[in-house]
């Protein structure tokens, strides 16, 4: 059975990548002189398909969904704050909520479905793929409609994002218990223990950390038949990171830039590329969080992020604080004069 | 004798740090999880005097001067460049113009001395303190004059800084020669040998680098009788390293918050803490640059840059990177909703 995220992503324009490369050398600076943001201008050039990208237009989507997992203790956090936090984003006072006002970003918010029964709020889309996911030491946490659902919620946020003209794409996650689902996950596909990933989440202490380890390896244990990257995120993952996933997959089938957040995201990320290998050449890193299975996982996709803030919060805040450095490395790309139309000496060759 | 320098630096104000402090914990978010951002909201709130401080006004002073050491082969680029450079500033072609135009800046743009004489240029302020720099392998870079002189420009650009409203201060530098010089001057202050420090600057190979520790040693021992922070900025400095040095040292004063850029500011700072130690609390430190002694002198300034991004150009132009996350962190710590007023459940206590 062929799924629509295997279809072929999009290639970089190789050519203006090869313009833009020639346009920084020819800058007013010593070459190299602006670091990782010469290299970010041009990869933006080759996927914009243009000498001189720009990065105005910016779209975020935070996806939010409750996990089944939480009934075994693994979060310092009521399961209510999931929909509380849903009405603090479309309220305005949330982090994304400030950073999407600051940015100029248009940010949308999509409940998935959540533990506690939500009014309908204004501003959300409910989704209501159901009362979050089932507790993956019982069973799989996502039905195979869910896994289907949520991929396709993905795949839509980011076709009215291109309807709205969007440049840059940042999905963000809210959904307590979610670092435990991304943990998870994130050991299946790396085959890698418990304890080399899990971490405090949003604020356990050591013994909470270690009973969400061996709540962990009990699940990897209860799921050790899941051989495929979608068997593993249906089994082990939740509503908001298949979501991701498939943004990040539909992103990259359409050329649309995605600046990845932190840990949960960057799991998301690790699954798009275990799904569809090419959706990497789209996937730009934010940021290295505080959670210590984050390392790990940026290593496993060879990604150097741009920040590295002890940042631990999602929702995309990490991917939005990085998304300055993104326009400037364009205005600098775009705006400066080259050495011959500043009439200014070069080196020696 | 007293210097103006040596007048007490502003204390910081405790009771906005205090009130900061907790609207930080109030916020819905958990505790810790913006990282960096919130003790740099805190900081900002302990130097500006109110619980929520804000960041609109920025004021960039590119203090530009030649270097006589550059006589000695030390640089890849002509020493043309420094006043072709001063050309590009204020014709909008430079990376610093490109960033101060959007990030909204004020820039100005002073010449302190250029080897190559220069017509008057629109928009640059001419001090005139001499054809560069003298060759410190002969004699002291600077006299007694030129350095009062060059302390003086820093504290005067400040000073007009000021009048105009600035909320935050980047002073940035142009100098063929003047890794050369920091280099030398850093030595001096840490008491290391050049070997531990130099570094290829706006891009030596790895004979010109060795060639510049080799002048870099005898320079050292040349002027090895300055023994004071004053006499060794005199002797190995630069006009422009002066006049930063007096700039973060009246920034202290007023309590004006400084941020400090790359390698050549960050020896100035150091060379500021040396004179007037109080001054290292209204510093706040942009970026880890390129050049292998700028991770020496951060950690003698106990410094922990907000970015890691491989710059090494200077013009300021890596802490006018670093604006919008001072931005960013002033917008969430002001604009967020607490959890009482948002109605979010908070962790068990």
């Amino acid at each position: 059975m062929t799924h629509w995220w295997q279809a072929p992503t999009r290639p970089l324009d190789r050519d203006a990548e090869r313009a833009a490369l020639a346009r920084q050398d020819a800058l007013t600076k010593p070459r190299g002189a602006l670091g990782r943001l010469e290299a970010l201008a041009v990869r933006l050039a080759a996927m914009q398909g243009r000498e001189r990208p720009r990065l105005e237009a910016l779209r975020i989507v935070v996806f939010a969904g409750d996990h089944g997992v939480v009934a075994e203790g693994v979060s310092a956090y009521p399961q209510a704050v999931t929909g509380e936090m849903l009405r603090n984003f479309v309220r305005g006072g949330a982090a994304i909520s400030v950073l999407a006002r600051t940015l100029d970003a248009q940010l949308e918010v999509i409940d998935l479905g959540t533990a506690v029964p939500l009014e309908p709020l204004a501003g959300v889309l409910h989704l209501g793929l159901g009362a979050g996911t089932a507790n993956f030491l019982a069973g799989p946490a996502l039905d195979p409609e869910q896994l289907a659902a949520a991929l396709d919620a993905g795949r839509a946020a980011v076709a009215r994002a291109l309807a709205d003209g969007a440049q840059v794409f940042i999905g963000g996650e809210m959904g307590i218990g979610n670092t435990t689902a991304a943990s998870a996950l994130a050991c299946a596909l790396l085959q890698r223990p418990a304890s080399d990933l899990v971490g405090p989440g949003t604020g356990l202490d050591a013994q909470g950390v270690a009973h969400k380890a061996a709540v962990i390896e009990r699940a990897l244990a209860r799921h050790r038949s899941a051989e495929t990257p979608l068997e593993r995120l249906r089994c082990l993952g939740g509503f908001e990171i298949a979501a991701l996933t498939g943004a990040y997959l539909a992103c990259a089938q359409a050329g649309l830039p995605a600046l990845v957040d932190g840990f949960i995201c960057s799991v998301a990320a690790l699954c798009a590329r275990h799904l569809n290998p090419g959706c990497g050449d789209w996937l730009l890193y934010a940021h290295r969080g505080a959670e210590p299975g984050h390392g790990l996982v940026l290593a496993a996709l060879e990604a150097e992020p741009l920040l590295e803030l002890g940042l631990r919060l999602g929702e995309g805040s990490g991917a939005a604080l990085a998304v300055p450095l993104l326009r400037l490395a364009c205005a600098l790309h775009g705006g400066m004069a080259t050495f011959a139309e500043a009439a200014v000496s070069d080196r020696a060759p």
